[in-house]
C-alpha cells in the first residue's frame, strides 16, 4: 500500500465525519432519524434476515477487495430473501471498524454494496457505524413475499424433484485460485476468470421468483420447499430434508459443475466442491416434477433437476450409471466450527 | 472466575452447538429458515433500526454483567423504535463470539435481551452466530408506525415546548461508580443503586405512546418532533434543532436531575452529566405548549417542559433566576470519536 501515507484513515475524520461521508449511499430522505421509515404492501408478509462477516474469518485483503466484500456481503443477504420468496425492501448495514482503516477502504465497501444492490433497487435504509478492533459487517436485510408463495425448509414431500438453479463449487474453485494461482495453470484465462468472478460477485437469485410466480399463477397454491446454497449444496438438500423430514436421492451425473472442472480435477475433488464448497447463493428448491420441469426449461441450461424427495430419510448421492456405489451425504465435511 | 475450569467454552461446542443453545431464547415456529417471517398491520409503516456494540467499547465485564449488556443492548433499539412512536415487532442479533468465551456468557446476554424483550412482547425473531476475536452485538430492531403519527427530528417548529420524559444524568452517575464506587462514599445505599440500575437497565418508554396518542386523538394531525436521548440530553436537543432548521432556549433549573446529584456533585458536574452524559433512553418531544403541559402532567414528576423551540437557530441554556450567564449549547462535548 504505497499510498498508506497519504490516506486519510477513519480515526482521523471520526464517527461522525465517516458517517457523513456514508450518507450518500443512502437515499436521503431517510437520514436522521432514529429508525428508517419503510413502506410494506399491505397484503404482503414481512421477511426480515441478518448476517455478520467478520474480517479474517469471512473476508481478507488477500482474496476480496473491499468492493467485493461489499458486494458478497449484500449478495448473501439478498439470497437469504430470494430463497424466501421474498423481494428486497433495503438493508441496514451495522459496520464496526478498526480507526486505522482507511477512509477508501470503508468507501469502497459501500461502493460493493451499493452495485449490488441497485440491480434489485434496494436501498442502504439506515445502520450505525462503530469502533472496534476488528472490522466487522453485519446487514439486516428485509423484503416482502405473499403469504401463500413462501419457500421454507420444511416443505419439501416424497416425490418432489429437486431443483437448483445453476452450477455449483465455482465460488469454492475461485477462492482456491485466489488463495494458490498456481493450481490454476492448466486453466485458460477465461476460465479462471469466470471461477473467480463466480467467488467475488455472486448474484442473488431473484430472477427465479417471477419465473415460479408465472408457472405456479395457473396451479392451485403449492407449498414449495427452498433455501439458498450459500453453506454448500449438500448443507441444503440436508437442511431441507430435515426440517422436511424426509430424504432424498440425488443423481450423481445431473449435479450442474463448472465445465472448467472437467480436464482440471479429480472427480473426488470435484464432486467435493460442487457438494460442499459453499458461497454459490443459488436455489434449490423442491416442487412437483411437473412444475419442475417447467421451471428448469425456462431457467435454462445451468439449472437442472439433480434429484428426488423420498419417504426414507436417508440422503443418497446415487449414480445410475453404476460407475460409483451410492454414498451417503453427511453435514460434518460442510461445517464451519469456532 | 473461579469455575473457568469447568466452564464451557465457545468453540467446544462450535457455531451449530451454541445456535442450539440459543434457539430456546427464539420463538420456535421461525427456526430453521433463510429469513423470518413476520406479520405488520395494513395500515402502518415499517420502522428499522440498528446499533451495534463492542466489547471493550460499549460494554466490558468490567461494568457490565452479560445480562446487563444483554438488557441495553435490547433496550437501545427498542428506544430507537420509541422515538419514532412505533411499537416493536421483533429483533434480529448478529453475535460475533470468541471461542474463548464460556457458553454460559453467551446465554446470559441471551437471556438478559429476552428479559428486557419480554416487558415489550417482542420476540428475537432470528440472526446469525458467527466466529470472531472480538464479542460484537449487532442488533437490528423492527417495528410498527401509523405514518401519520411518526415522530421525526425535523418537526418541531418556533413555539413548540420541549418536553423530557424523565431524569438525565443518572446513567452516567451509575456508569462513573461502577467503575470508580469511592466516588459515591457521600451516597446512600438507595441512591447508589437507584443511579446504578439507571445505567444498567434502562427501560424505553414504549408507556409514553399510549398517553400522547391519546392527547392527540381529539386533535387533527399535528407534526410531533421526538428523538431519545441516548447520546445524551444535549445532542437530542441540537440534533432536533439541527434537523428542523430552529433553535432553542433550555431553562435551566427544569431540567429533571437525580435527587442524589443536589448534595454530591458541584452544580457544573451535576449539569454536565445531565446535558451530556448518555444513555438516558429518555424522550425528547417538541410539540405545542398546550398539548406538553397534557402530556407531563399524566407522565409526572420525572418529565418536565424544559424550555422551548425559537427562530433563532442557537441552542440557549438561560437561567431565568439570573444566577448563571447564558450558554450555547455545542455537540463537541458529546461526541464519540474513534
Amino acid at each position: 500500500m504505497s499510498e498508506s501515507k497519504l490516506e486519510q484513515k477513519v480515526k482521523e475524520i471520526g464517527e461522525q465525519g465517516l458517517l457523513q461521508k456514508l450518507h450518500r449511499f443512502c437515499p436521503p430522505d431517510i437520514i436522521g432519524d432514529d429508525a428508517a421509515v419503510i413502506q410494506t404492501l399491505p397484503e404482503q408478509s414481512l421477511i426480515v434476515t441478518t448476517d455478520v462477516l467478520v474480517e479474517g474469518v469471512h473476508f481478507s485483503d488477500r482474496t476480496t477487495s473491499p468492493e467485493d466484500a461489499g458486494w458478497r456481503a449484500a449478495a448473501a443477504n439478498l439470497s437469504d430473501l430470494a430463497a424466501m420468496g421474498a423481494t428486497p425492501l433495503g438493508i441496514t448495514v451495522g459496520l464496526a471498524v478498526n480507526g486505522d482503516t482507511p477512509v477508501s477502504w470503508v468507501e469502497k465497501l459501500y461502493q460493493g454494496m451499493n452495485h449490488c444492490l441497485q440491480i434489485y433497487h434496494t436501498p442502504i435504509v439506515g445502520g450505525d457505524v462503530v469502533r472496534s478492533p476488528i472490522n466487522t459487517i453485519s446487514i439486516t436485510a428485509f423484503g416482502q413475499a405473499n403469504p401463500n408463495c413462501i419457500l421454507r425448509r420444511g416443505n419439501a414431500q416424497p416425490g418432489y424433484a429437486i431443483v437448483v438453479t445453476g452450477i455449483h463449487g465455482a465460488s469454492k474453485a475461485g477462492l482456491e485460485l485466489l488463495l494458490n494461482p498456481e493450481i490454476g495453470k492448466t486453466l485458460s484465462d477465461t476460465e479462471k476468470n469466470t471461477l473467480i468472478k463466480a467467488h467475488q460477485r455472486p448474484k442473488p437469485r431473484f430472477d427465479i421468483l417471477p419465473i415460479l410466480s408465472e408457472i405456479l399463477s395457473s396451479q392451485s397454491p403449492i407449498p414449495i420447499a427452498g433455501m439458498d446454497s450459500s453453506d454448500g449444496l449438500a448443507d441444503a438438500i440436508l437442511q431441507i430434508c430435515n426440517f422436511s423430514k424426509v430424504g432424498a436421492k440425488i443423481e450423481r451425473s445431473q449435479l450442474p459443475t463448472p465445465p472448467a472442472f472437467l480436464n482440471w480435477l479429480s472427480l473426488q475433488q470435484s464432486i467435493e466442491w460442487v457438494l460442499y464448497g459453499g458461497e454459490d447463493f443459488e436455489l434449490v428448491l423442491c416442487l412437483p416434477p411437473e412444475i419442475a420441469e417447467s421451471l428448469v426449461e425456462k431457467l435454462g441450461e445451468e439449472s437442472a433437476i439433480i434429484g428426488k424427495i423420498t419417504k426414507e430419510k436417508t440422503v443418497q448421492l446415487i449414480d445410475s450409471t453404476g460407475n460409483y456405489p451410492d454414498e451417503n451425504l453427511s453435514l460434518t465435511q460442510g461445517f464451519q466450527h469456532f
